[in-house]
């Protein structure tokens, strides 16, 4: 398997992710995704959004405000408790994280640093909104989408009339202020989310858990991902979070290079049983209790996150089942699980991404076999403007000989290949070639658009 | 013409677009967009893309980070000048905009404001990364998706061999402290843009903006928009940025119920002639020149953003068309335009968004002609799973009468209604409604989905 300083290179080279705001020297735990990168995270993004709320019965969307209100992080027990144990350095005034510093570490200032207690360090990203820039006017950038489907419970289920069970589906940007990004875009401090909270009566909670940690393990691989390089982790008791009856990470083979098999995994997204904590923080008249027992009776909220139940006239607080998933993440999964090298010939190496074709970033490349000849590449850009009406990207390409044109391709995924060669003047022919098999077929350029569409099985 | 009250309350009745953090009371200037809005509001972006993107042979896409290090926003001049003026009061400690404040107002305290001489006051949102908040760890939430666009030119040229002219699009949200939101999503906080940078050769500007003019408003057109409800606005000298060169605005007919027609319109899009400004500023050794001739030269950029002309073999900064537009005000204008309030016979109206196909929300709705049939019922069902596949949002509903069916689906803009009746069970044929003319027509159900695939032309 690839290891993740072939796919950054890659990924440099071709244009997929850069370091964010690199041209100032970068801000750290920052990535912008370039010209092929946008079209693969979008293309992520689409197969989930299709997958989890076009093809099921049970699912509604939503896109909430990355700016929240202050008391929306403060009921949700973020404000309190989503902190990483700090300390400080009393002579040289730096600050680390305390489960990450040597006390006998040398200190820049002479001698061993001297350190203060651990204190928590809040992770959000916090702002002022209005003209005054004080305590009153606090916004959060928000540390997870999730807030943003709770507080919106009721406005969804009034404005949907769904019964239980059904789920909300939100893609977007989420910020924690990490103390230590790294391993590219795997910790990161600005990234993308896409979580589902999974609204069910409680008592159907446990097998509504199983059934979700199935559909997500199964998405991964509907889009490609090796079932080898997959698996599922039971969090311990004393793993889970206070409020989590259950939680399975889905993790993938991030770091194949790590000797022990145990260590290549890390997490890509986790499904947690949240039980009613959320929805019980957030409701007029509930209250926030945090894992010490400290409670925060809620006497901000201005509506019932209630569900009436028409079969017990009663209402309820739903329970709350959590996949969410990381889109920077899936998509490092989806490019390492593609990544080839293959021997084609002897001492000749061709690198290919194997991406399910509904995620590579180019779907066809229309290639002249001679630049030089201008009746086949007038033929070429013609094929191209017939291809560009298909709602998807495709690209021309005359800036070298035919075998490398093919390996370019083959390096970012591109899953056909259209080459204008001279029988195409005669019968209006071409030849598409596949990028695993590297078989090619003829076929008439007025079946094409077709032919294409059939092959990538969905268009988007 | 439809004015926003009537659309608002549609907008929260049926799930478009709620309040941003309501269950607190509020923050303003956000709008969280509910199942329908994200529908809607992913088509527009799906559909911009797909224009602008794939249909083009000159265009690459974007998408870099919100988070940006204050260097990229000292050089482009909006942490000098991207600000209001405002006013403090002294007495009663309030601060308003120099603008719109009444110096003989009654103060809270007791006569009129003791007001101070009028500050720039920046509408960047600030805050800070790692764990040490100081003045050294500045940054900023972009307030325009252009600026990723510029520090990532060399990026983009230097992986993707483009030649002038090429350009850059991205979507993407941003952020401005607005100090006084209002006009429901026309002005706001937190908003989403569509952006394109597109390089040109000096000298072949003004021809390229006038084409980009045209582009860009022939865009709405082709989405729906009734040109009459459209100008184009070319910005007076003293209107102008003093970069720009030219600079057309897009208007829309946002507030038809204002009695003078010139008022009636505001900007959705701007299409500006930039010049060579912001490659200048951000390039290492080139300078920010401000309007009031202040000079920052630029000591801290790492690459040169210059453009090697084979021709003349020179490098050389190209020059910059931008055509800017607003996700959520684009939203609005299509939602408004598509508004209908129609007398189907005397005394009775349907409400009916008549939405291009590509943009709205749901695709098909199917329906059961009679709830109390278990046979129509579970048919209805069978051909929704099998709509399911298709990529788009479909809906069941059986909770009403067929005509009120209907008008649900009117209301929301749904193209398609598919009935099921007593013919279904007996033929296999369904009927299928159109939104605009409420013609039916019978269609095979082995046939429905590629009816519908056909019906709305492209299914992004």
């Amino acid at each position: 398997m690839v290891d993740l300083d072939k796919i950054i290179s890659l990924c440099k080279r071709r244009g997929f992710i850069f370091q964010g705001s690199e041209q100032y020297g970068g801000l750290q735990g920052t990535w912008d995704y370039g010209p092929l990168g946008v079209e693969l995270k979008n293309n992520v993004k689409k197969a989930w959004w299709r997958y989890n709320v076009y093809e099921r019965d049970d699912m509604e969307g939503l896109d909430s405000s990355i700016l929240l209100n202050r008391l929306v992080l403060k009921y949700s027990g973020h404000e309190a408790t989503f902190s990483d144990p700090m300390v400080d350095c009393r002579k040289c005034k730096k600050r680390f994280r305390a489960d990450q510093v040597d006390p006998n570490e040398k200190c820049s200032e002479g001698g061993t640093h001297d350190l203060t207690e651990p204190r928590p360090f809040n992770l959000m990203f916090k702002t002022t909104y209005g003209p005054v820039a004080d305590e009153n006017n606090i916004a959060y950038l928000r540390p997870e989408t999730a807030q943003g489907i709770f507080i919106n419970f009721k406005n969804v289920l009034d404005s949907t009339n769904r019964k239980l069970p059904f789920g909300i589906a939100q893609i977007g940007k989420s910020f924690r202020n990490e103390i230590t990004p790294k391993n590219f875009i795997f910790r990161v401090r600005e990234f993308e989310q896409m979580e589902i909270e999974y609204f069910v009566m409680p008592g159907e909670d446990e097998k509504c858990h199983q059934e979700w940690v199935e559909a997500r393990k199964n998405w991964y691989i509907r889009y490609g991902i090796k079932p080898e390089n997959i698996r599922l982790y039971n969090q311990k008791k004393e793993e889970l979070a206070h409020y989590a009856k259950a939680t399975v990470d889905i993790h993938y083979r991030f770091f194949p290079e790590r000797p022990e098999e145990d260590k290549q995994f890390d997490e890509v997204e986790g499904v947690a049983n949240r039980t009613d904590f959320d929805l019980s923080c957030h409701t007029k008249g509930g209250k926030l209790v945090l894992a010490d027992g400290r409670e925060f009776p809620n006497t901000d909220a201005t509506n019932k996150l209630t569900y009436f139940d028409p079969k017990t006239n009663q209402h309820l607080l739903p329970y709350v089942i959590e996949p969410s998933c990381g889109v920077d993440r899936a998509t490092l999964a989806f490019m390492m699980d593609a990544y080839c090298e293959e021997e084609v010939k002897e001492g000749d190496t061709r690198v290919v991404l194997k991406l399910h074709p509904a995620l590579a970033p180019i779907k066809v490349a229309v290639l002249p076999l001679k630049k030089n000849n201008e009746d086949i590449k007038s033929t070429a850009h013609k094929i191209k403007k017939i291809l560009l009406g298909s709602g998807f990207r495709t690209v021309y390409d005359d800036t070298a000989g035919i075998g490398k044109l093919y390996r370019r391709q083959d390096e970012v995924g591109t899953p056909f290949c259209v080459t204008v060669d001279f029988q195409t003047l005669e019968d209006n022919t071409v030849t598409v070639r596949d990028r695993d098999t590297m078989a090619q077929e003829r076929v008439a350029i007025d079946d094409l658009k077709e032919y294409i569409a059939k092959r990538i099985g969905h268009n988007d």
